[in-house]
């Protein structure tokens, strides 16, 4: 079954399709796995095999394409008929000689589709090079669009039922945290508090189940306080350490993420500073958002903020947030950052991601927020303030 | 630090070369997570953004190529020197007018490997037909060689060392399926017991962490009993309810994966005649498996042992597994299958996955082995009767 009502994935196709339009797409090809799910509710972990949903422009059924042995999850999930979800062979699995995408190509000219005009996802994951090319060998007579990030920016403005998925998962994310900052102690090891973290994260809520986020999550300790994407590992928390947390719970795939950090001990008047700058400038961040605001002008105001304080931030400072499946809950679309034009708009969902990372020590402070027409909404709600455990 | 001595590192990157020299491949673009890993020890979740590796045949270290952000980890992970790691700045990221590998290709060519051969692997995971094409538009002097497979394919040969991390992670899978047994009762939602996996793989052992593994863990129940790739939910156990629980743990990223069954109550004679045949169809994998025999040989032997109990499956019993990052921990080079004509060597290690999902309900039996000269070593032990709860 899937998450939302049959109304709700309407007006998805819908908008979807005003956008394929423009461009003349006949047929809108989508890889990427969080738009399969957002235009037919597919989930499932099969993104490792090459998989995709067919959404013709006029009328019909989008279709589910992938591997045979992921069909009968696909009838599960989606909310189309189950002749709408066409298996291909295990003899296609991983071959040397032959390509899922042929079987695919296949299957669509024998539909009527060699001669339209059909857009792909350039470049979005799970989509390669060869599959892209076995797709075009497949359909001579095609011609192909580029049509990358087209479901992503239809994403980007959330419906009622969407910003409900974002508050259940910010109502979750909380808990995690909190999690997070009960593990963190000293002799501790950091698996030890990750593994705390998964099991908030994915046992979820009384009411509800929680998912596998798109990043992982990471704790920034020690030696690797200064790189933001490294994994854990067996080391053990020691006194006087900051560790910035950043990590996401999520709902029906639907993220809120939540960026904070724990000192161990008296705190160094350094991390103190610069906590106080960067509370700062979140709250000018706030207060800049709303709909109608260019996404340059919200990373203008904080500038104007941290740089009266000494600091510098080389790093975007926020993008676009929601469904997602590994290794993202980024939507690739907005982002907060000098120079970007986009105009800002009612039901952008937004990861306002501070994380200062300095030379061999760093902090990190963020917020999942709306953006309304008169301002933001913050869906997280955690003190900001630096954790001090002494 | 990376997680083997320079010695190993350096045994990889000869037998890379040699295959490499094969196709005159001048420069070798690894863009698939756990190939960078195997080359460099670099590990971190900054997939979701391009990088690569860079290997050149003659000489000289790799490159490691990312996000600037990620360049500290990289640096805190590789085994070269700090000038081997090289950032693209934060403006490239995700943005509209400029891509990663437009920068990347610009170094490329800056460093005089504009006019040469270059390998890519076309078919990995987090390479786009887009970053291929900004990657050739920025070498236009070069020829591009598919090698997609070429690092796998020595992955395919376990060293000592890589053998000794399986070692450990089929110790951790034993203690993680134990979990996942005690998680399974009447009442108690899937996502508790997920969350209690997940806590078992991350936590580890004693002695070491766990790590992410490369698919998540799956339970199939009730209606998603034959949907192998189904996504977990809040949905309760009930009794004489079959559970198939397929799962991994991972050390340094090397992947030991279990498949067993849990019945809650009294066992329905289906379940227990088709978990002996399978056991049967076990034991003679296990006992056809040898250095020097084909991998169609070992499924005709299984397939030979389960038609004599009226059974088939359509699906391949077994692939290669060690090293890997979501969204799997197959490595995409061996399968066993019918028309498979890969003769097995010695440290060769094999996931047999012997998953029977049949209408409305399902069971999974497998090992993680490992190719002998004369025979096969299961690493992972654990009981392989169906567990039954009444």
């Amino acid at each position: 079954m899937p998450a939302f009502s049959k109304d709700e994935y309407d007006g998805r196709l819908r908008k979807v399709r005003l956008r394929m339009a423009e461009p003349g797409i006949d047929l809108l090809l989508v890889t990427e796995p969080a738009n399969m799910n957002y235009l037919t509710g597919y989930d499932g972990w099969s993104f490792y095999v090459p998989q995709l949903v067919a959404l013709p422009l006029d009328g019909g059924d989008p279709l589910w394409m992938g591997r045979a042995m992921d069909a009968a999850g696909a009838r599960l999930t989606v909310w189309m008929p189950d002749d709408a979800v066409i298996g291909y062979p295990e003899a296609y699995v991983q071959a040397r000689d032959c390509h899922p995408m042929e079987y695919i190509a296949a299957y669509l000219r024998d539909h009527g589709w060699n001669g339209k005009r059909i857009g792909v996802e350039t470049d979005s994951y799970y989509f390669s090079p060869r599959a892209y090319d076995r797709l075009r060998a497949g359909l001579p007579g095609c011609s192909f669009i580029d049509a990358d990030l087209l479901v992503n920016w239809v994403r980007a403005v959330k419906s009622a039922a969407e910003i409900a998925c974002m508050r259940d998962a910010a109502r979750l994310v909380g808990r995690v945290m909190r999690s997070a900052h009960e593990a963190i102690e000293p002799g501790r090891r950091q698996c030890d508090a990750i593994a705390a973290i998964y099991a908030a994260q994915v046992g979820g809520d009384p009411d509800f189940s929680g998912d596998v986020t798109g990043l992982c999550p990471v704790i920034l300790t020690g030696r690797s306080a200064a790189a933001p994407h490294v994994m854990w590992s067996d080391q053990r928390f020691e006194p006087d350490q900051t560790s910035a947390i950043e990590l996401a719970a999520a709902r029906h795939h639907y993220h809120a993420a939540l960026a904070r950090t724990v000192h161990l001990g008296e705190p160094p008047p350094r991390l103190l500073e610069t906590a106080n700058a960067v509370n700062e400038g979140l709250d000018i961040v706030l207060a800049t958002i709303r709909a109608g605001v260019r996404a340059a002008d919200v990373e203008a105001a904080w500038r104007g903020v941290i740089s009266r304080y000494g600091l510098t931030k080389e790093s975007r400072i926020g993008y676009a947030i929601g469904l997602g499946y590994p290794p993202d809950w980024g939507e690739h679309t907005i982002s907060l950052r000098a120079g970007e034009e986009k105009i800002l708009e009612q039901d952008n969902t937004l990861h306002v991601m501070l994380g200062m990372w300095m030379e061999g020590w760093g902090m990190e402070l963020s917020e999942t927020v709306r953006v309304t027409q008169g301002g933001s909404e913050c869906l997280t709600d955690f003190p900001r303030e630096v954790c001090v455990k002494r």
